[in-house]
């Protein structure tokens, strides 16, 4: 058995992001040398998430709107009142900021249209993301 | 330690259903003949999710009336313009395409009233559902 | 490779409540005696959730008037006609009744701004959190 890190540095640019790390992802599983186990993908952060889904421009578009609708800014948060991202702790929470995937056959099991996304909800900031691969190899 | 794998095909017959796949999970959990370890039931969809809950025909209307609402058809989004389905993407980002439970002597656990559910948001399709155990037999 | 089980007792007073067990998870994972690996929050509750967040008062607040605000009570569910908890099985099948964390040089990893909740939406009970640590020593 063989547990295998890796930190990711992400960089978001805006306010609400998604930001693609698919590659980054694979890269890990890749590295680690596993060839059947899981891969956790997880966000140190209560402000952002991750998600599984397609990196489609209309569909990210259609993604943050819908984490903006569901969680909007300002909504009279109390936690608004000693900081400004009750928004983005709601989205996190709600979201979850880790997701995991198979790993079999040395690679990471995801569907055609299934890319990994960082939900930014509080950027721009800089996050960190463990990627952890654990099995066999 | 040991890794299991066991691939479940779905058939869903509407656009929207919840089809219970509890005994087949638990089934491969026996097969793979692992005692102690984790169970991920991971769909790689991304019209698609999988939850856990009750399996009670008023719920199961309950549970699929709230995904049309939170992600309802056809609300102007940006993916329609190339496909029709941007809400079943909205609802398989959020609710995500995976569960993992915990696996002790040899049994899945969970709840009395925690039933493995595929959410079809896009259906009818085909779809497929990665059983993948590990741990120690 | 070793699997280390802990079973919580968490005692809720309130229909809505958010639990901090933090704590009590770092104790299992540190009673483990696993270096590396993972971490299973599982409850096995079709009507509570497991979330990642902040644990600031005002937050807190905010979080459960989300809850209540996506899945309010009695709004005419089916599954309220044979019992009055609709609400809570929707926000525990949305939210997930679990998380997942890495576990990193003998230590749960996660955010500064992470601590560990049960959502409870259908108190008072006591409800039962499974705590699974998967990894090597």
């Amino acid at each position: 058995m063989k547990v295998y890190f890796q930190d990711l540095t992400v960089h978001s640019s805006k306010r609400f992001e998604l930001i693609d790390i698919t590659w980054k992802v694979e890269e890990a599983v890749a590295a680690s040398g596993i060839r059947n186990g899981l891969c956790l993908v997880y966000a140190p952060h209560a402000t952002a998430a991750i998600i599984a889904n397609e990196h489609e421009s209309g569909l990210l578009y259609d993604l943050l709107a819908k984490v903006r609708e569901l969680f909007p800014e300002g909504a009279g948060y109390r936690h608004d009142r000693i900081d400004d991202n009750a928004h983005a702790h709601l989205a996190s929470a709600f979201l979850a900021s880790s997701r995991i995937f198979p790993v079999r056959d040395g690679r990471l099991v995801r569907g055609t249209w299934q890319n990994i996304l960082l939900v930014e909800a509080d950027g721009p900031r800089t996050r960190r993301v463990v990627v952890e691969v654990l099995g066999e190899s």
